[in-house]
């Protein structure tokens, strides 16, 4: 079931109906799930050429700089991209909160016995 | 922008067009990411039910239970969503290699220079 996607070497994303693969941010320092985000062809170029997290908004539908309006930023430590090429996993430096909420990451809340625990 | 989705104790998942949400794994014990994969209601049930990682496979359209043919299970330590919950982190013991490759992750490739490398 390998292919060329899987094992070569050219950077080939397969990018779903949307146009568009799934963003998997990480602390680069704490190896912490800080958000999890799309990207389209040009997020995908921009955060490659600018060494800044570029997502495409699925709510807004627009180009999104991770930060533009909060500062937060997320500084591109290493990309790396999945067998399929459906998913990068951004490690990052963050400049600060990952989350709109002001939560470090969005993960904030543990699944347990059904219901959300806050881990604050 | 906060609302009880983001800010309540209630798992209420924010299934997309195709009834599915984004399952990211990371290794409990390095912290390294995994994979990433989807889980429709059923398997995000099963995954609480069982302690083992369930997906909804986009590609033979069923139900997974991850190790099932390869014996390489994913046994959950803490299960986290994010703040719109529709995002689920799934932090996991790795029976084994955790990519269909016989990768210990999926993510066996840095992107640099827009090519990519293996890190192996």
């Amino acid at each position: 079931m390998t292919n060329e996607r899987e094992t070569g070497t050219r950077l080939d994303p397969k990018w779903d109906a949307n146009g568009l693969i799934t963003g998997v941010v990480t602390d680069a320092a704490t190896g912490e799930l800080l958000m999890v985000a799309h990207l389209n062809a040009e997020a995908l170029a921009l955060t490659q050429a600018t060494g800044l997290a570029h997502f495409w908004s699925r709510i807004r539908w627009r180009l999104w700089k991770k930060g533009e309006e909060s500062g937060n930023v997320l500084k591109v430590v290493e990309l790396r991209i999945d067998c399929d090429q459906d998913a990068l996993w951004i490690s990052a430096d963050a400049a600060g909160p990952a989350c709109h909420t002001g939560a470090r990451s969005c993960f904030y809340r543990i699944v347990e016995n059904g219901v959300l625990l806050h881990d604050d």
